[in-house]
């Protein structure tokens, strides 16, 4: 294991708490020698990494779902990665897992974090590793599960989505045609939109960069909405109220409008469109739904496998290019779930 | 029936649609003489009429649960009244009746509107008249079926309520009280808050006239909120976002707050905290339960006889006051639920 001693482990960490979008100066890059294992740790080389939107509230002080990632330490993110050294029976050299690996080249999982399943070893057989970020990952049970639990969709209902080409919009849109909904989707600039609908078989797509997405909506939902699952906030949010049907349901899953704000998030102005819709804005955590997960997975890789489902990732290579990578989440500049190829294999 | 013929009926017409708080010159008042009802029609003489925010959102054009008023329409209005002539066999002279009446001396009720249920009797043992305008009728049935069907209250929890001294609100939080829950008012000034804690039996009330309603949130429900019930909207729906619960329940009967303003509604811009305590936030249109009522009824006028809930109603006598009267609801002045006392018998 003289090899290991070796490694060098290279790391962002966070160095400042950013106001509005992130820079490069909100982060320091350090580098760490990569030790053996403790007894019934594993060490793990880090192949991909998801980045999401989510990551921008963990970048802030307060109270949210979970803690904030503390200043200078490791930035928390999903990712796949290798086993390259393993003091644990479950895990053998070369299983590929998925876990909270951070912004880092290896991870060592501690026994503890093993026992709380912050680790598990995923199935190649099942998705590739993207797919595993993507579809088969966080993203795809936020989707599985906002939209099945929290919007209980029908047949013949009418679903909007927003972020429709991103990790969570593409699962839900194909989700939500898979299970008999009209499916419109909401996104940013005509090739997105184009990919949603010729590929992906949404019904139709509003492009919100050149076109009115009240008129959208009207032309597309003639009939009104009955799920909307919101990924964006902000004015967008509002047309969606301005349109829904009696008895609606509004998923608040994210509001990336709002993320990089400076000033107050902006409330949904049209929010008493609930009252007169007798309908419901409910909001989804996907850790939530952990002990259903393999079920989800189960039915999503089988719809991937079959083509009913498929699935996009825009794949970013270089941990050095983080801070720059993850921004492109907030302009919109991403086609599909944004991961960060730290290495291949 | 000649002396019928001799009755004229007092009427007040919407004139003009309000900007803002609504004016003495958006109405009109006029004479119509009183005629014999129909065929299979009854002819009810006023007693008191419901005085509701609700009214407010009536006077607007567009697209609500309910049309508008119509420009020289007698204004809608709820009441209590009885019957003075009766051609209809399930309806007597001297019977109470309950239904849209307006704001109008007389109503004849005709065939088609006895046959949608548009006029009921009233059982004066289960309460007063103005008992069934309150606690018996449209707000304490909103009360009932927002607090149990959409909020599903459960013991030991703790149940915030705005507009606490008003008609909805003091049902709910009586409700909540015989639920099991911990209660919290908010109402404005400190005659409104000792009653609703001294004669109602909450367990406290903030004063949103003359203290900060975030601290008093803080110090009486220091575990979070589980259920809110909004009469208000504005800034104190901010307030008790910024403090629920983990799936609490949001429920949304009306944003007094904002009925009269003359630029757009205030969205909730804590609304992110929905997604971040997987809470849910909710509409709720009383018709909608109509087929329950009797129960509700049957249930709540128990209460009133066995003492477990108290009723207010601020009558003010006088179908001429009518608009500065509504004016009342805006600015806080009434307290307990708003009656409007057109005749006595």
């Amino acid at each position: 294991m003289t090899e290991l001693a070796s490694l060098q482990n290279h790391q962002v960490r966070l160095a400042a708490r950013p106001v509005g979008m992130p820079k490069r100066d909100n982060w320091k890059f350090t580098t760490e020698p990569v030790g053996e294992p403790a007894v019934d740790a594993i060490l793990v080389k880090t192949l991909y990494l998801s980045l999401d939107p989510a990551m921008r509230g963990w970048m802030n002080e307060g109270k949210s779902y979970i803690p904030p990632v503390g200043i200078d330490e490791v930035m928390r993110a999903g990712g796949i990665g290798k086993v390259i050294a393993s003091n644990n029976a479950a895990f053998a050299v070369g299983d590929l897992v998925s876990g909270g690996i951070g912004v880092q080249e290896y991870k060592e999982f501690s026994a503890a974090e093993i026992k709380r399943s912050g680790v598990f070893k995923i199935d190649p057989r099942l998705g590739t590793p993207t797919q595993w970020l993507n579809v088969l990952g966080m993203p795809g049970m936020t989707g599985y599960f906002g939209l099945m639990d929290v919007g209980q969709p029908k047949a013949g209902e009418t679903v909007v989505v927003s972020g429709a080409s991103g990790a969570v919009g593409q699962t839900v849109g194909q989700l939500a045609k898979i299970k008999g909904c009209r499916v419109v989707g909401i996104a940013g600039g005509k090739a997105k939109c184009d990919w949603v609908v010729d590929e992906l078989g949404f019904d139709a797509c509003i492009d919100y960069k050149n076109e009115d997405v009240r008129d959208g909506l009207k032309t597309h939902c003639p009939e009104g909405v009955d799920i909307y699952f919101d990924n964006v906030g902000g004015e967008i949010l509002d047309h969606v109220l301005g349109r829904i049907r009696r008895s609606a349901r509004i998923i608040i899953c994210g509001a990336i409008s709002q993320y990089n704000n400076t000033t107050a998030v902006q409330g949904p102005k049209n929010y008493l469109s609930l009252l007169v819709n007798r309908a419901r804005m409910e909001g989804i955590v996907v850790f939530d739904y952990a002990d259903r997960y393999p079920v989800a997975i189960a039915e999503m890789a089988q719809y991937l496998k079959d083509g009913t489902m498929k699935s996009k990732e825009d794949v970013v290579v270089g941990i050095e290019t983080f801070p720059e990578t993850l921004v492109k989440l907030f302009t919109g500049e991403n086609f599909g779930k944004l991961v960060l190829q730290v290495a291949e294999s």
